[in-house]
């Protein structure tokens, strides 16, 4: 038995925690036991929060969600040409990752087996179909170069901003807003993507 | 007890099993009894070929790195300016992780906890270093935009080459040979990193 520590938890913060342990162990790897050790809490202590670890998990996809799908009702993302509001989603899209990691991470490596992980996968998908949609637009605007396939280039779009999960760690002392390391990252995910890393 | 076939297996066709497994499971996650029944022969059919897991994901590990190393060692990769040999390299990288699918999945899933599994990351590495290398020369020479750092250049460049394990999955009917799907992805790759998408 783990000492247990006085539950002062609020919702965020006790997911915060079971997106760790769900990141580490994976989320079928994790047992309530897990998050109550990780948490320092009891189990019934996590009951009066959340219904169990499935809940946790619809909280920590959706937090992701919210984040992804609130670019798309962003100005720049609405208005303009395709080109230029593709080029905004794509750094926006790098920043929500590296601003909220722990969530777009477990968003990623989610592998649908309940509801929940199905709920999710279907949402990641939609929201790089309506990405798709974009280079689409940007293609017959001749906007977007023409001898590279738009799924293909969608495909790997995504494959570069989503890499970042496997090595960004938001700088120490910097946390709770985006630091210069993160908008550099961002921009040189633009800088690739778009304009290509040879000069001409 | 499953029915046990004769044991027909040569070192490679048993290799290619037990790579399945391991990216099936995950290489902690298999036991000799996994392997058994994938393989429908004994677990001490097994042991007359190799040793155990370990030297079955040495074998695997190796393919897949003796096809990447083998590129840096290819006249295209040695000879001209680093740019162009860069983007051979890219190229090239991004054919072989499609031809040799599954073990070169393995070799970037693989997070190390024994010797074997060491090694391999510490090879990975390797590679990305003598490839980050060519970056730096490419810089030096003037052909590398001047407004991406180098090292993160370098990861998202292999961070768009390596998504394309999450989804690419050779034709049926063209394999052993590289497909006109397989060509199309890796001139994607390097149109897309080289040049960018946008039309100037």
């Amino acid at each position: 038995m783990t000492m247990a520590k006085r539950d002062t938890y609020t919702p965020e913060s006790l997911l915060a925690v079971a997106v760790e342990v769900f990141n580490e162990r994976g989320y079928d790897g994790t047992s309530m036991e897990h998050l109550s050790r990780a948490a320092g809490i009891s189990k019934s202590s996590i009951y009066h929060h959340v219904r169990g670890k499935e809940e946790l998990l619809r909280l920590a996809i959706s937090r992701a969600l919210d984040g992804l799908f609130g670019i798309l009702e962003e100005p720049a993302a609405k208005q303009g040409r395709a080109i230029d509001r593709l080029q905004h989603v794509t750094r926006r899209t790098a920043e929500v990752l590296m601003t909220e990691l722990p969530y777009v991470t477990l968003l990623l490596r989610v592998r649908g087996n309940t509801d929940t992980e199905r709920w999710a996968m279907e949402r990641r998908r939609e929201f790089d179909q309506q990405v798709a949609e974009l280079l689409k637009r940007a293609a017959a605007d001749g906007d977007l170069r023409s001898d590279v396939d738009v799924r293909l280039a969608t495909r790997l779009l995504f494959g570069m901003i989503n890499s970042i999960v496997e090595w960004y760690r938001p700088q120490a002392g910097h946390e709770g807003h985006q630091d210069e390391d993160g908008d550099e990252v961002a921009e040189a995910v633009v800088r690739m993507a778009f304009a290509g890393l040879r000069t001409s």
